[in-house]
């Protein structure tokens, strides 16, 4: 019988030796600075002398601030290899988020990269086990540190170390690394990934019904490595060899144009809103960026507009990708299937995508109902598999998961062949009489109004139906609209019992740290009586 | 944490819904007979109940001795996804081979194409645990059972049958399948391969860095079924929805050149045999075969003409790589490293293949020490991973695993970017004054001679030296050559100290069952004194 365990370790060691030639180009203020994945690994080695020099032993977290460079990409190896588990701090989270994800954590140390000294500096006092801080990329000087804690130069530490780490043998279903979720409701969660299911991750990464990362690939990797482990590239890269091509702080559209002149990247990965910035600066700069094969576009849906401007004046196929923390985050890739082509494969292609075969899935309603694969019928998604979370790291939030399988909180249909398409988030919902109202597709509607800047829809109580939708609308400069113009617009662009009798006008839309809409603050704006609302 | 167990009844489950529609062709005397993986399915739902019916429990072995045909692939899902273990029986074994495997793995019953009845029909009254015997394609009258045994019509067992089955919960390192080596030493020996290694193998044959099947695809599985597994691609299908074409016993040039016009692979594998009879074939009536993105070549090394010849003349590229039952069996495949290109490419391209990151290869020389990757030093190859076998069925020859590394019995170099090339058998290599001459390298000198048809070499004792190389020579048809003159014509081809001194002239060489040179055979006429030997 076949054993061998799956390690972090051992992936390391594979992709600095026989892709010892593969490259990591970190984006700097004076252009590209390169570094092989030979070096890579000895610098891994390095940092894990010099954390195990820190006093790191056993499964100990060590938390990164830091941006998507070869220092981060370093410690991404180093610290799982060691047996340490590498907890990716997001440095968009509000305060007192970060301050208690590290305190939840218990991290022992943090790496921060120079740039962000001053944003950790202010939550430092309150991370109660840091007892180390190292600085990258930056002058540890400008860290002034809390009492009991020690500020070390990355530089410096690795200096002293010699390049090579005697790896321990780790149990593959050790935790590896961990990232917290930041939901709109409660304390942030954490999700801990062990050494297998990022190893088994990562080859679903390099797979054929995914992202297809391979060796000849160049992958430019804007998507954070503190978000969901930047859509596991960076280990599925070691893994078969493609060079990767590191941002770090410039994240702009002009930053990012002149990466893809200088660095001809073959395959990028982005939220749709970075796509949205590089369109706008391809229109005013042209450039040819056909040496993209594909580019994926996942962490919220991607408007169909942008995938057909990529594709038809670029020659760029966006490639839609649906995943969260707790799946790694693969969790469903938009390629259509074999013979779908023109308009069939577009619709295929709009989905959030199919299911691989190491991601079960499965849609529940109200009453703890299996729905069919149908393409219509809709419920709440869930999902289980070798890399999906089962539980939250200290078992925070138990109710998400049952028998096995992660509630997402995303609602949706599947097709016969699989595809899933969201529809709505399953706590924003509207359900009106048994029947469940798309809180997103309203929203979409009333959006493509040319008077509409922007509109959130809330499900408000209803004595007769339950719930009833609100609409809050933010009216685009210059332009006016009223209640009743919009009620008419929608009319025979939405079923007639879904048609909204609740509106408000309202400034702008709340948002969460993340930029999507904040509905839990817009309900408590409303149930508070701070809306003005326009009842028909 | 992540749970999620890796198994064949939720492979099974995955490609028969989400991939319903691709399709499974049989090559039959009326042409292609297709099923969907939806039928596939339902087939193995109905033939995991009739295995049941007939008593089949627990870890129990099924053997089927068939050719690639739509209820071969059924078998191989339903038998490992009910919990038993498929145990694939080599039609081309010797008889008491044959024998000793079905004995020796303790076969219950045995699903057999109605083609192939004759020739089980001889062995099965010593096949001592067979109470069943199930004929697919064919008439089960034709077959003689001996006492204790019965036959029945796997059409009509299945047709009795519900096309569902409550496949259990099965631990992922249970075994699933087993096959047996064919070796030229001793009895044959098991390899078991568990859900979880056939789960991981199926996942590195559809990555970028191996046979990158995927679900556009159609690949024509030529390679048997009873031959490792047929390298995986039966798995590897259904996990990305790849449609197959199986050629059942239509093996012959003629009959898959009609398979390749009508069904338009885009992927097939297959020995450098077939490849070469189909070469011909093609040169004999031309044909249009460029659907073929690519064609994978194992089993033994490819000539590096027939690989020019496919890619120059027929703009098919063939993919070397390399594997044994052992290694599940993918070991290493040949794609040169990015940037690789003309020349380069090519001399990437003859060696054996690179290794994935779930193999750990390392050569060890005589003396167990680790040789060196400089694509000079020479050692035994050394392979671990999991999907390696760490040990054989019942313990068998224990001596070819240490320390979790199964000894593979190949002689070659790495080179520093991974790429192993095969150089000999280890107990085939000349061991002469410390160092060791290729056999395979002075045989295929040898060959390029105009006048010689087959050489074979091997070491024989010498005082002095330890061994001395012995060439065996068979004179093609037609033409002469005496045992000077080659060593004339190797003067300037081999270094000085490895020119044969010993040279024989024989018939032809013997050959094991799959064909290859029989050297312990030459070795024993050598040692009884039966071949007329010529020194130098």
């Amino acid at each position: 019988m076949q054993d061998g365990q799956l390690s972090l370790a051992r992936l390391l060691e594979h992709g600095s030796r026989i892709h010892a030639a593969s490259r990591v180009t970190t984006w700097t203020d004076q252009g590209p600075r390169r570094e092989t994945y030979a070096e890579l690994g000895r610098n891994a080695g390095r940092l894990a002398g010099a954390l195990r020099g820190l006093g790191i032993t056993g499964d100990q977290r060590v938390g990164t601030f830091m941006w998507n460079n070869a220092e981060h990409l370093a410690a991404y190896f180093a610290i799982p290899a060691m047996g340490a588990v590498l907890h990716t701090l997001n440095i968009r989270l509000f305060p007192e988020q970060l301050t208690f994800v590290a305190n939840h954590a218990e991290d022992q140390v943090v790496l921060v990269d120079g740039s962000l000294v001053p944003l950790l500096a202010r939550q430092l006092p309150e991370m109660k086990t840091v007892r180390h801080v190292v600085v990258a990329n930056g002058d540890p000087a400008t860290l002034e540190a809390p009492a009991g804690v020690e500020v070390h130069s990355y530089d410096e530490l690795l200096a002293a170390q010699p390049d090579t780490f005697d790896w321990p043998e780790i149990d593959e279903r050790s935790a590896a690394a961990m990232c917290y979720t930041s939901g709109t409701t409660g304390d942030p969660k954490g999700v801990a990934y062990s050494h297998r299911s990022i190893w088994l991750h990562s080859m679903q990464v390099c797979m054929s019904d995914s992202m297809r990362l391979a060796p000849e690939d160049t992958a430019l990797v804007i998507v954070p490595m503190f978000h969901a482990m930047s859509w596991g590239m960076p280990y599925a890269a070691m893994m078969v060899g493609t060079s990767l091509v590191m941002p770090d702080r410039f994240l702009q559209p002009a930053p990012l144009a002149q990466m893809l002149a200088s660095e001809k990247p073959t395959f990028a990965g982005a939220v749709p809103t970075i796509w949205q910035g590089l369109l706008q600066q391809l229109e005013e700069h042209p450039q040819d960026i056909s040496h993209l094969r594909e580019v994926v576009v996942g962490g919220s849906a991607c408007p169909p507009s942008l995938m057909h401007a990529f594709e038809e004046r670029y020659g760029v196929p966006i490639l839609h990708a649906w995943g969260m923390t707790e799946t790694s985050p693969l969790g469903s890739v938009a390629r259509p299937p074999a013979g779908a082509t023109g308009e069939q494969a577009w619709q295929y292609r709009y989905s959030q995508g199919r299911f691989p075969a190491s991601v079960r899935a499965r849609l529940i309603d109200d009453h703890g109902n299996e729905q069919p694969w149908d393409n219509e019928s809709v419920g709440e998604l869930e999902v289980a598999g070798p890399w999906i979370a089962g539980s939250y790291h200290g078992g925070a939030d138990p109710e998400k998961f049952h028998d096995g399988w992660l509630r997402t909180g995303d609602v949706g249909r599947i097709s016969p062949d699989g595809y899933l398409t969201l529809t709505d988030r399953a706590k924003d919902v509207i359900k009106s009489g048994g029947e469940w109202i798309s809180s997103v597709d309203l929203e979409n509607t009333v959006m493509s109004h040319p008077a509409v800047a922007e509109a959130a829809v809330i499900g408000v109580p209803d004595e007769k139906w339950d719930e009833r939708p609100l609409v809050a609308v933010v009216v685009r400069e210059g332009h006016q609209v009223t209640a009743a113009e919009l009620r008419e617009f929608l009319a025979d662009k939405v079923a007639k019992w879904q048609l909204p009798e609740h509106w408000t006008f309202i400034d702008e839309v709340p948002k969460t740290s993340v930029g999507k809409f904040d509905k839990k603050r817009l309900r408590a704006f409303h149930s508070d009586g701070k809306l003005d609302v326009r009842h028909f």
